[in-house]
């Protein structure tokens, strides 16, 4: 394996497949592919240089149609693992007996609802049940925007929050094509790798840059609604510490009247192995955290949770009903879901696991010029590619070809980061030791390409 | 049965329940409306003057705690019954295999998408899913600014097409805690009752509205985006005929350069008993359509169809990836319900009883002069209320007392409209020629109530 394999990805589909490449794949593949472009049109992605076309799953693996085992170290939605028993079984049983809405009364929801805000903390309340993190989302800044009479919206520059118009146009990952909101402002990301330099804390710089955002909004006559970060930073690039840097921007943003928004869709459901929720290392309340992607393992469901003062005023004057937002097989899934982290003891493997598979990257690139950090926090973790150490320049490059080496070895990441320069693993919880040995030799077989 | 019987409902609660009224509950009801309240904040509602505690459901009926079966005239999500053993085998089959998202290639997308495809007028090609009718409209109208580079929607001033921030902005029905946009302008809804008087044809009535609506919108420089509409008016207040009087509008729309988007997440599927969708009945093609409740038999699953000349630039520029928007278990569900509705001839069971209804209600309301009308299409039938035929005023309280009363002979019904005067009769598909006679029966009792 040598560098060659690292091909080049065109810059608009880095850790996506090129279409211009359609001729190179299998026939079937090719096929397949044609009927996609022809009824799905062309906003559709597909992942690698080579798609994968994918026939099963079962705890922390995938197989193609060819039968072939790939490792998941990229499916959070699976949070519990492919296939999980518990889940099937919930959802098969509630399936036979009922599924409606929330406009009757069922204790399955009134169950689920009192245990999951039981692992938040006290100051937040009040669930409001969606089908995706995008709505909840939505409903989190429709609820600040209605609360403080505010517009104004702050967000790091390479957040993702989903995509609704209205979240869209505060998240500024989606590229130049989305254009942000006039009532949205951004700052730098917690690089924690690229600042400080020599100019002070990354706390300092982080409330220097949440100040001079919140500034311009009110020179331009906009209040600030809220701050909203991903707790993790997902799509920043994965940024997990100094734990406590988000407190000063909390500090500031509070100050002014706004809210904080903790967007845990990504980081939430102990994920981080620290605890329930990501905003939880950084020893803040956020005033409003929305959930999703893990919630119920693939079956959709999310949710926002409020301080319950928030939706006194909203609750009276606006009725909000969700179709299909906590219905009775939504909970089930997600009440399945909730006991097999605890019973799996998921949150504590995640923290085991993947401090086994921090230490083992970190001493993986030793010597390595072109990795420049490796961080995370339980199964989020980052590895940040760059040119060279004394420059620090991001290579999205290297880090597409290293997520397609690894496809090739049949191990499944992905990248993040605004240049697209830092890979993403993000596995089903029940990633086990072997799973991470696996994983780590086939990292080092990859990182060996990038000498 | 007397008219004392039909409680006066305060406004905010017509048609459902009056926390005021919390102490006249059962005991078990109230300690579960106030674990509610606490768990999920003041912006739930529950259906009726006594809610229901559901346990269970099974093809047109649904039980409460105590074993008392309720006929469900009401429910369009559970589209081909509560739990029906296709649906439940087809999820529990793909549980247990695989579910995941849309950037691997799965046959089964493909499939569904082409068969459902298939339903369509041939200028519809493609399709992009969501997970909520809200998200699919809110997708709608953000392909349709940027496809048309306007900004400007015209709706009808009953309608109700989501929660998002975007949709709320135009679904005037949300009343007046949620404004409309500045770029959003309201035309009568085409109540054929009222409509025309002395006036001209209702088309006529209605090219002028939205005329009128464009030149408003023209005057303040805004450029005209969309025109979407229910294509059965289902929060208007079901307006089904005379079928065609949506074309002028849309002859309009077309000639400055708008879109027309049909709203068939109520109506579609074959609810309407004549054809899968319901803008089919006025002989139109629309630009978008978007479809959601029934898809998956309440499985989240929705989805937009577009001309795909629209996406050609909007994808090219914007990725639009949706988490659980069509995945596995999603497409699964949808497949098994597009199955039986034909397999079941449900379309055809919709026209047929729906029918039966139409006659059987029109018969029940000879000489009483508080209905007005009795109208629909299939199975959504709508019952017009009124103080008296000479003014035609419009009378939710006796549309909300009839409601309950239904409600106490175990028929769940709703009602919708601007006033909340228009009874709403909308079932699940299979429901037979004998719970048609249950329900007439019924209806004709509460009738009474009405003299």
């Amino acid at each position: 394996m040598d560098t060659s394999q690292i091909r080049k990805p065109s810059r608009a589909m880095i850790n996506g497949f090129d279409p211009n490449r359609l001729d190179e794949l299998p026939e079937h593949m090719q096929k397949n592919i044609r009927r996609r472009d022809q009824s799905l049109g062309p906003s559709y992605r597909l992942f690698y240089d080579t798609p994968l076309e994918i026939v099963r799953g079962k705890g922390v693996t995938l197989f193609d149609r060819d039968g072939n085992d790939y490792l998941d170290v990229y499916n959070n939605v699976p949070s519990v693992g492919h296939a999980h028993p518990r889940v099937i079984a919930a959802v098969h049983e509630q399936m036979q007996t009922l599924n409606t809405n929330t406009r009757y009364v069922q204790e399955s929801i009134l169950k689920y609802s009192e245990q999951l805000l039981s692992t938040f903390p006290a100051e937040l309340g009040n669930v409001m049940f969606t089908c995706t993190g995008s709505e909840a989302n939505d409903l989190a800044m429709r609820v600040a925007k209605y609360a403080t009479g505010n517009q104004g919206i702050i967000v790091t520059s390479g957040a993702y929050h989903g995509l609704t118009t209205e979240v869209a146009s505060f998240s500024p990952s989606l590229g130049i094509g989305v254009p942000l909101g006039a009532n949205v402002r951004v700052i730098d990301p917690p690089d924690s790798l690229r600042y400080p330099l020599d100019q002070g804390s990354l706390e300092d710089h982080l409330r220097n840059q949440v100040r001079a955002a919140i500034a311009d909004l009110h020179r331009h006559g906009i209040g600030v609604a809220a701050f909203i970060a991903d707790s993790i930073f997902s799509s920043d690039g994965v940024f997990t510490g100094p734990a406590g840097f988000l407190g000063p921007i909390v500090e500031e943003i509070h100050a002014v009247g706004g809210l904080y928004i903790a967007d845990e869709v990504q980081p939430g459901f102990g994920r981080t192995g620290e605890a329930w929720w990501g905003f939880q290392r950084h020893g803040i309340v956020p005033d409003i955290a929305t959930i999703g992607k893990p919630m119920g393992n693939g079956i959709p469901v999310a949710a926002a949770i409020f301080k319950p003062e928030l939706l006194l005023e909203f609750g009276k004057n606006i009725r909000y009903f969700n179709t299909f937002g906590g219905n009775s097989v939504a909970i089930a899934a997600a009440q399945a879901v909730l006991d097999v982290i605890r019973e799996e003891s998921l949150i504590e493997n995640a923290h085991k696991v993947g401090e086994k598979i921090i230490t083992g990257l970190k001493d993986l690139s030793q010597g390595l010029d072109q990795v420049a950090e490796v961080r995370g926090s339980g199964f989020f973790i980052g590895v940040d590619l760059v040119t060279d150490q004394s420059t620090l320049t991001p290579d999205g490059e290297a880090a597409a070809g290293i997520v397609n080496v690894l496809r090739e070895d049949r191990i499944l990441i992905s990248a993040c980061g605004a240049q697209g320069n830092v890979l993403k693993l993000r596995p089903p919880m029940p990633f086990s030791s072997n799973d991470a040995d696996r994983l780590l030799e086939a990292m080092g077989r990859a990182f060996k390409a990038l000498r």
